[in-house]
């Protein structure tokens, strides 16, 4: 708020000047961050200020920085969430992938030279992220990952990847625990599963396969519930496992 | 041969000169070629002149070059092949990748900068290609993935991904297509998928999987055999049929 009087082209500028001495040339992060909550999916997304479209949180990599640390420095930027789960899944390089964003602004912009993006998704525990604005930003929030509004460059592309990535890689990265609560019950595990393969799941098949796989801990006590409802039993990830199983990957289709 | 009184040292220099202006900085690219010949997988591998360890064929994007483009460019200076098939899969981007080896170098030397690397694993079919050396390099030859030799910097590390990444892309990229030539026996094919796969398959299950997917059209005229063998059956892909079945993913795990 403090900078409102200050346009987008001279925060920009005053940005430039920085980037050209503290990070890497040509190479740049995008991040598509997930979080689960309230039975949806949903991603993290901001708007710049004076900016028509939306976009992923990004940056770039510290001359003597490792490159998931970046991407990890990026996310804590925004979000407050440290440890947070990275993987990186592709890389974006059309050669004009910039153009017409940066037209307005002289050559020499640090922004506006080529970069080669590297995509990053993440996986967050909802409740733990705080999503904030910095100096060039004016809006950060959660959106439904079917409510996605339109986006800057080739961000929507860069999404639309990371969706297919994480549908592919849900045998064999530990997709589940790093977006459920520590105890969640089958329906809602079932349901972030039917989100991300895009397809309604039979319920007993789903059930009899995930205890099939011998990844889950049953707790003790059922989810506490109102009125008339059974009390749903809760589970939580058996993380060594998990882990033992997703190396092999999970073998089961869907 | 012409240049073999010139230092490995004085032609990297002379390199380097040119890279500064030609190239975009910080991105490099290396790449993890892949043949089928005699029932096994092949590796292009060479080896730089005055080098203890072999390398992997990479090489640098140009300033106005789409990367995958200049995957292409560079597979093509090595081995003639033309629209060889590249999938992108992982960034190697350690902080130190590249100390020790070029230690003796000035640090203005190009190639000593800090790079971030994107590998990209190619499929090729091992009759067309014409693995021929540079004026860096003195050997450059296909390897049997079991007999791989020590490999400079972080190669042996691109290696492994890669040959992991085709595991786990074997049911939704067109792999035996590209790696097979135009016409191969069901023995062939199993062949190829247990290298990949790591592990002997069951003879029958194999072959009724890959009758159930409906991605083979049998050819009419059987390979001619010698001697007192039976003529084996000849297939070739059904390339329409084999796309649309990638695009959902063959369902069956091996």
């Amino acid at each position: 708020m403090m900078e409102n009087n200050v346009s987008f082209k001279e925060l920009l500028e005053k940005r430039s000047e920085i980037a050209w001495k503290q990070f890497l040339p040509s190479v740049s992060i995008d991040c598509v961050v997930f979080g689960f909550n309230d039975g949806a999916l949903k991603v993290l997304l901001l708007k710049m200020k004076e900016q028509q479209f939306w976009s992923l949180p990004g940056g770039y990599v510290g001359k003597e920085e490792d490159v998931k640390n970046a991407a990890q420095r990026i996310l804590f930027e925004r979000s407050g969430a440290k440890h947070i789960f990275l993987q990186q899944f592709g890389v974006f390089a059309e050669l004009n992938r910039s153009e017409g964003f940066f037209s307005n602004f002289d050559d020499s912009l640090w922004h506006k030279q080529r970069f080669v993006s590297l995509g990053f998704y993440a996986l967050v525990d909802f409740t733990s992220v705080v999503p904030v604005t910095d100096d060039v930003s004016d809006v950060i929030e959660w959106r439904d990952i079917d409510n996605i509004p339109e986006l800057m460059m080739d961000h929507r592309q860069i999404f639309d990847e990371a969706i297919i990535t994480l549908r592919r890689q849900l045998n064999y990265k530990p997709i589940g625990y790093n977006l459920l609560p520590e105890e969640f019950t089958m329906p809602e595990l079932q349901k972030l599963y039917e989100i991300i393969l895009d397809k309604k799941l039979n319920r007993g098949n789903f059930y009899r396969k995930m205890v099939a796989y011998d990844i889950l801990d049953k707790m003790d006590e059922p989810r506490k519930a109102g009125g008339a409802h059974k009390a749903p039993n809760l589970y939580k990830f058996n993380t060594e496992k998990y882990n033992a199983a997703l190396k092999d990957g999970l073998k089961e289709g869907w």
